[in-house]
């Protein structure tokens, strides 16, 4: 991966030469892990467009970085932004690019105040925006996230019964997401059962699934650093009429929103062409979060999906595209799955059906 | 908990007065977690000194902040930040507290260009300072994640044998925690066998225990929030002499670092109770972090013990004691307890055994 990662920062040396940035200090450390492949939760890199890249990390670092990113000139220093900023100092930078949406206040004054009078510049989510579209190679590591995310659902499966509560099965689907090869789960999960199905970011708790419920899973396995995201409801036992309707309604906007993921796309296009399928329906009001986001290192990351974002889509930009519908007291649907936008049509990562499943 | 909660409030408002801020805007969710019991990744709270506290989240958080924190005006908006800069700059205050340990350098520059016209300043780490101190509620948590913590050890003893992977361990270990009523495990377990026990902070990995290894095992549970941390050392197989030396050295260092915690001690000195013995046996340069840290709703809090550390220790204040000898190439051996600071002397909360286990 060290020329994977060289390129990245060769792209990015480019991007701050744009912002008439001497250098840029990365802080942010998912941005680090992106340039360097290092993830480290005490680690800094200095991007110079005049000479190559320099990582600052703690001695707990020092063995798998050089394993890692040994091409690269590493200082080993507990305090990594500020060893890096004396450093683009002394090498004569007068103006130093910096995360201002990562770089605390205090740290930012503690760094502005060392000597060499370098003058600090926020440069924006440079970083950020490098890694929207994403390489073949992150690609494969999230087609394998899905994947094991497919297998752990198939294997709960026969779990999903009247008796068991929601936490109860969120422990067993992510114990088959690390044994299926999973890091960890890249969230926690979230499993919403009867009415709690009508909270869309309910944590899973002591109540025992009945027959009658629909049962929303919302979950993902975390590979090689990148995050899985989807959601599935199941019925435990015959739906009811509303049961059934508002499912149906569910996956026809979820497929709407799928279909409109196309390079070009402007984003709160895609979020509207399953949002006005709910709408018309008379549910708009029940739909009240965004239709996606973008995932990657993070869980969510850019371009965020909703009626009031801005963006277009592009060639390899993952998403998740998760309607949902939200009638308190009673329960809810919802339907996600991870897919990479492409030009040939969307690659959907995740493959579980999206029949309605009555168990 | 409302009660113990506003308590906790009404004494931050007296200090943001001592400060000369009107009122304080504190977004670090962990201290907001604190000051009103509610776990949310998008929420903060306007502490006034001149009123009541009004709490911010968003539609997600809504119901359980209604149920947890009932008591507190609470603004349902996902512009957490912002509304209440906004809500203290309305009622007439003219310098509003602000976290400058937490707020970022573009999130700071948004708030201070609200209408308005509020001064911010930063007023230092006024709630981690309160939380340093630990209440009786507080305390009993902790007990039972260290009990928990425990637990797990003693049910995970007779896997540790050759040919087991660190990452096997790891993953049982974890979820024997998991099964006696942990939430999740407090941070990353350590599992680091044979050579690997050298890196402090070794990961988990693919290699297979062996007969004559040392195995250091640093793990905890996570239970209603609050984090124990324990590490034990044990021996597969008969100990060589060396093994058994570095062993009863790190004990004694252990217990003298415990000893050395009693309310009133400066850090440094109780860093140096454990250091002396490590120095003196000529092995001061294997031990190259500080002697342990604070413990509560963050695994790694105030006070941070070392020998650059300044401060004192309290009645109440929870800390590690963590003394460790790594001989690259060879192997290590760490011994960590949590405990309280009391006044009538050390309360251990991690009571597995400290002698040295031969498996």
């Amino acid at each position: 991966m060290g020329e994977v990662h060289n390129a990245r920062r060769e792209r990015l040396a480019a991007l701050v030469a744009e912002r008439d940035a001497g250098a840029l200090l990365v802080t942010r450390l998912v941005n680090v892990r992106y340039l360097t492949g290092l993830a480290s939760s005490n680690a800094a890199l200095l991007v110079r467009t005049d000479g190559p890249a320099v990582l600052a990390t703690d001695a707990r670092y020092a063995g798998t970085a050089a394993r890692i990113a040994g091409d690269l000139e590493t200082i080993v220093e507990r305090k990594t932004a500020e060893v890096l900023t004396s450093l683009a100092a002394d090498s004569g930078a007068q103006t130093l690019g910096f995360e201002a949406h990562d770089l605390t206040v205090e740290k930012h004054a503690e760094l502005a105040a060392l000597d060499g009078g370098i003058a600090f510049k926020p440069v924006g989510r440079l970083v950020e925006e490098l890694r929207r579209v994403k390489d073949e190679d992150e690609l494969a590591l999230l087609r394998e996230a899905c994947a094991i995310t497919d297998r752990a659902f198939e294997a709960i499966l026969p779990m999903i019964r009247p008796g068991v509560t929601e936490r109860e099965v969120a422990i067993a689907l992510e114990r088959h997401m690390v044994d299926f090869g999973a890091e960890a789960p890249a969230f926690d999960s979230i499993i919403a059962s009867g009415p709690n199905g009508a909270v869309p970011h309910h944590s899973p708790g002591a109540r025992e699934i009945a027959a009658g419920d629909l049962v929303t899973m919302d979950f993902g396995a975390l590979y090689g650093g990148y995050h899985a995201d989807m959601t599935r409801t199941v019925a435990v036992g015959e739906p009811a009429a509303w049961q059934r309707e508002v499912y149906d309604l569910v996956k026809r906007a979820q497929q709407a929103g799928v279909d409109a993921a196309r390079p070009g796309a402007e984003t709160k296009d895609v979020d509207a062409a399953a949002r006005d399928i709910v709408k018309a329906a008379g549910h708009g009001d029940d739909f009240p979060h965004g239709l996606g986001h973008g995932v990657g290192l993070e869980i969510h990351e850019a371009p965020l999906m909703g009626y009031d974002k801005t963006g277009k889509l592009m060639d390899r930009v993952p998403i998740t595209a998760e309607p949902g519908v939200y009638l308190t007291g009673r329960g809810g649907v919802r339907i996600e799955d991870t897919l990479v936008v492409r030009t040939d049509g969307p690659e959907l990562l995740t493959k579980t059906t999206k029949e309605l499943l009555v168990l």
